[in-house]
């Protein structure tokens, strides 16, 4: 089945490659159409898929995460919409000149051809990958989270009603509709027919792409994030920041999950703190060498777990250690971090230039927040994934990275020498 | 062991990193220097390793790949000084701008940190690679062929020499001293330290690393490239392009292994094409459909094996298929291709457009030959590896497909809205 899909999404990427912006916006117009006129089998299937997950004891958070309703799905809709409004990469000549040889040539940007996705429950994904796919020109072959299978089919069955309706072959989006953890391991086998694979989901999804794939991958997503308070921080603003990055939205990828405290401004920075994350509702994990301090305080702390330094909260708790220097502190994340985004606050130049270039992060922050790492913040008008690794795209990815290049040589008769 | 040179290499490309042009350039020099000063320790490695190829029954074309002589490790050190002319991509500010919420973020270019080659016996590979490496800032771990391991040991000795002369720690290139093959499967999965694997060798090292590094890989150098003969090419510079395409250096990547033959034109290009050929001592495989014409020429002519279609020869063989059309030669391609270089001899301008725009290789060419596929010819100055991947880096790698970059804000004490 899987084979034929690959078939399938390969030949519709030819197809798709050829299409002009014009042609590709048509059809995620006609995509946001049919999401709305077409709403009722979607969230049948969504019902379904609901029904299921509440036999299987899912928490109410987790219910409300794979929930539709006719306002959610017109607000994916509409941000179908959006998408036709971004800037089209394919086709762009990136650079190019007049050999010496007398041959010409050109980099040219072209769609990847196609892209897998393998995504955890939450359903509007579905509709976002395959529009930004879509309007770079690729085909999709998605695989969302198996609670909400029926409603990824109906999604893709209603995009595929669309895709056909402009001429385009269905087989440029594909899901694979059976919730068998198995076809997971044979998609990732499948370098013969998907070009790039985005696992959208856990470290451990994330690991078994790595170690399994035979397809490139692009791992990311996973935010060990660090805030260093430098010996010359002021500690209003600092306390500002460090609230914006840990409060405004725990759950994410770009969430501060440590502070690294110079010991130099320890004794004036900690009360204040501590202070602050009561009012915020943040709990401390504190190293030993902040424990003291922190205790005293209002805020709830805690002795922080070694292995604390390594995982993502996601939540709102906050690691606390006190370092003797910008030194120590570049070491601990080096060890500890995960290349996603990182910050100094400080009033130093020479230490902001040294964190900037020293720390080697997808995003490093001087003075501000580690949540701007988005492609919205960025702007880059959408982002498929935040890559953390390190080749082909860093951070946030938007649709240029969701191409690719060829080198086109124009000769007249031309031979190398 | 490997996981000591994995933490030496690491530590090394923290110091790369922050190294300027001028001190990167320093480290080259001093190496060109030594690779002829301490010529004698490589030479006598060298001795020794072609000892027990030949006790091993090496070819001597084979052996003659594998040895070094002081006036090749002089061309060898003049290399390494060329190295020092090309411009360092790193530290170039690839885009940036302010943002609405007051960050001001910029895409700087940096090392990618420590870059894996596994290659084969030639070796030239160890400096080459290690002094590109250099150049642009990363560290290096080698694993060179068996046939060659105390020459690479003895180079990679002299190259700690002068790094270690320079200030810079030695743990910025080794090699695996060891002709044992589970070392390789060990380095495939050092993840925590290497960044990007570069394999550089055959078709069958290429699939090992594929399915078993946990490293992202670049996979290329394997070329079925395919010249397309349209119906309106003009026969004389036809040929002098397949002549090039097929024998100026035969064992190379970008040679032309298989021509399409539009049936519009067969009747006339075959009988010229064996005529060239026989001239040019290149032995046709033909389809059924062009035997006929080709076995009253004066070429050696055989009937293709199917397999044939799906390999490279790297030698004095030409697959010969006569087609329908575009589309057929579109689709033989598509089927048999490996994405590397195509090229298409046309004086139609609407076909031409349309093999640069439906053929997906990495490389198309219209009235050129297939060899221009590289490094030196692209004026990229240098060339690491032929990506026939999308990821990254496609077609010829030069020193920037040795970079990534990162995202870096600078804030006035700002966080997000």
């Amino acid at each position: 089945m899987l084979e034929q899909m690959g078939q399938a999404a390969k030949a519709a990427s030819y197809q798709l490659a050829l299409l002009s912006s014009k042609e590709k916006n048509r059809v995620l117009e006609k995509i946001a159409d049919y999401l709305e006129t077409e709403a009722q089998q979607i969230l049948t299937a969504n019902e379904q898929d609901l029904l299921e997950a509440r036999r299987n004891g899912l928490s109410e958070a987790m219910l409300d995460r794979l929930a539709l309703t006719p306002a959610r799905l017109t607000a994916i809709a509409s941000d179908v919409r959006q998408v036709c409004k971004l800037a089209d990469p394919v086709g762009q000549v990136i650079d190019g000149g007049l050999l010496d040889s007398g041959l010409r040539i050109e980099r040219r940007r072209v769609p990847l051809g196609v892209i897998g996705v393998i995504y955890e429950a939450r359903p509007n994904v579905t509709v976002d990958v395959a529009s930004l796919c879509l309007k770079t020109g690729n085909a999709a072959i998605l695989r969302g989270g198996k609670e909400t299978w029926r409603t990824n089919a109906a999604t893709v069955k209603v995009i595929q009603q669309a895709l056909e309706e402009c001429g385009v072959p269905a087989g440029a989006v594909q899901a694979i509709e059976s919730p068998d953890r198995a076809l997971v391991s044979e998609m990732l086998r499948m370098d013969k027919y998907i070009d790039m694979l985005i696992p959208r989901g856990g470290a451990g999804l994330h690991q078994l792409c790595r170690e399994q794939s035979t397809i490139p991958v692009i791992t990311g997503g996973i935010g060990v994030c660090h805030i260093f308070v430098d010996d010359t921080a002021e500690i209003a603003p600092a306390l500002n920041i460090i609230v914006n990055a840990k409060t405004q939205r725990p759950s994410t990828c770009n969430t501060v999950e440590t502070l690294l405290v110079h010991q130099g401004i320890a004794a004036h920075f900690l009360p204040a703190l501590s202070k602050q994350m009561a009012e915020s509702g943040v709990t401390l994990h504190a190293e030993n060498n902040a424990l003291d301090a922190l205790k005293s305080g209002p805020a709830k702390v805690i002795a922080v777990q070694p292995e604390e330094y390594d995982n993502e909260f996601l939540s709102l708790d906050l690691n606390v250690k006190v370092v003797a220097d910008l030194d120590e502190a570049i070491a601990h994340i080096r060890q500890h971090g995960t290349q996603h985004s990182d910050a100094i606050l400080t009033r130093t130049i020479g230490n902001a230039n040294r964190f900037v270039n020293e720390v080697d992060s997808s995003a490093v922050y001087v003075n501000a927040s580690t949540r701007f790492t988005d492609g919205g913040q960025f702007g880059l008008g959408a982002e498929v994934a935040v890559s953390t690794q390190k080749l082909h795209a860093r951070g946030p990815m938007g649709l240029e990275a969701l191409t690719t290049y060829k080198w086109i040589g124009f000769g007249d008769d031309t031979i190398r020498a």
